[in-house]
């Protein structure tokens, strides 16, 4: 068992990322800390408990950063999860649980130090919470298994940005803290839009899904229904792009995914802010940077097709 | 016959390029101007003058930037071209002709208003003269023919730098300067280490020129042996690129590349500074702020088997 924290801004297709990592069998799903971005702070820490109560998660919510580290923060994307963040469907607050007592950046540092080596952090909001836990203690990169985010985008498959030309949500929404997480010295794997975009569940697919978990399968449906309609209208596409799932998928699954190695730099101001790059040319420059940083892997390629396959033996699991 | 106003920093393959302009059947070079770059702004203006004296060049030769707009200059690249910028070849500076009295700037800015629509500005070094002329005369964007410039990388053929990791030679050395051209309102053309790379002339191609161009076929060969060690040692290429000849190949030749069109940006900071980027995304994105900017050439492919015959041919013309 792969024991997780997750760290998140539901949003939709987060909220499917915890449905379908507390539905896998090889993960151990111990925290879910949350960030500002899909929604705002408040409204992504109230959908995170909303779904620890009524999927009664063993996981621990813990409230993290409601800005980010350098640049103002930006609206919500309201347009693309609806007003909620859970594309407004209706939300029972009564009897919500509570989070814990610990700021999310406190409550990773404890339990990657109480499990050393054995907690993988998954994040696929903005690295806020990340970038603060490195810089209160920065011996957890020695101590963390690995780090799988869900972010940015490196140009293979064609995919450059989502946000900008040039930038994925994620990332532009606080580069700094990007730059921070993805050049520290600790093992990480980057799911970018490169594959996430490549991945596509058709609404038949999310439609059959209903049957094939009958604890998950209705409830991921409604809430892609408002998902659904942004894709079609921004990009003509029947169904939605599996963002945040993704790195959970890469956690269970990395056999599906082809990866490249090499360091990774964010631009954090002008033109191309929100920009990841990763150098991958085995070879010396009169001036480089990058060679002090070390390697991490890129996602570059998914086998879309075993994926979603994968995904909906594993979120039947639960049933 | 194209009126070309050639800016560069001889430098080797600088000093080729305004050989093979001279050669050129359809070009007529009217004017060289100098920049700071692969030499100090003083030794490639005394080269730039010293091959019009030794080739009894029609061209003016205007004195231009010494530094870059905003960041400090960077030491000369006299492990590419030598300490005298021409592979260390002897150079009698007795009967040196002189610069004309304008600066490089001044220089374009004249030249370009008295020849409305037909000057072809070629820029292969630094792009500071051209950001300045912009500066001063922002009308001559709608008085040029074209301009066509030598820098940059943009991930075609899998070139993204050559400075850094992302970054080419003329762009990092006046980024500012290179973003404020290459984003105008004028028609550029870039051809950048996507195609000069791609182009090589092998040491048993550069010695065949002796014959073919009894003019100017030995002075090539003698300075580009230093140029063709660094090759080997860098690179192991036996030959060298042919970055800034290629711009002058765009101006005779532009069926032998192909280009992709959209909006130029330049990385003016951090650590990706210098890095050149494309829009090509046919697609709204919530922030674009490339939106506003022309559509820009940058060539993606060229034919180096035709584009290597031809060049042997143009120069053998001046014999």
């Amino acid at each position: 068992m792969e024991k997780v924290i997750f760290d998140t801004d539901p949003g939709i297709d987060d909220a499917m990322a915890i449905l379908f990592a507390e539905a896998c069998s090889d993960i151990d799903l111990i925290g879910i800390t949350t960030v500002f971005g899909n929604a705002t702070l408040n409204t992504a820490t109230r959908n995170a408990l909303y779904l620890k109560g009524r999927f009664n998660l063993a996981a621990d919510v813990a409230k993290g950063a409601e800005k980010p580290l350098v640049i103002p923060v930006d609206e919500p994307a309201d347009f693309v999860h609806g007003v909620n963040g859970l594309g407004n469907i209706h939300i029972d607050e009564s009897n919500l649980p509570s989070p814990v007592s610990l700021t999310a950046h406190d409550y990773i540092i404890e339990k990657v130090k109480a499990h050393p080596n054995a907690i993988t952090l998954v994040a696929v909001g903005r690295m806020t919470n990340l970038a603060l836990a490195l810089r209160k203690c920065p011996e957890i990169t020695h101590l963390v298994k690995q780090v799988v985010i869900m972010g940015g985008a490196f140009g293979y498959q064609g995919k450059t940005g989502n946000m900008t030309p040039f930038a994925e949500a994620n990332i532009i929404g606080d580069p700094h803290a990007a730059d921070e997480v993805l050049s520290a010295d600790w093992p990480v794997t980057v799911v970018g839009l490169d594959v996430t975009m490549k991945t596509i569940m058709s609404n038949a697919y999310l439609s059959s899904l209903i049957n094939a978990s009958p604890k998950y399968g209705q409830f991921i449906y409604d809430i892609t229904r408002f998902y659904a309609d942004f894709h079609q209208q921004t990009d003509k596409v029947d169904g939605i792009y599996v963002h945040d799932s993704s790195a959970i998928m890469y956690v269970i699954a990395p056999h599906l995914f082809e990866t490249v190695a090499g360091p990774i730099r964010v631009v954090t101001e002008g033109p191309a802010i929100g920009l990841t790059l990763q150098k991958t040319a085995n070879k010396r420059f009169p001036i480089d940077d990058w060679a002090d940083f070390p390697a991490q892997k890129v996602c570059c390629n998914v086998d879309e097709e075993a994926y979603l396959q994968l995904y909906r033996e594993q979120l039947s699991n639960g049933r």
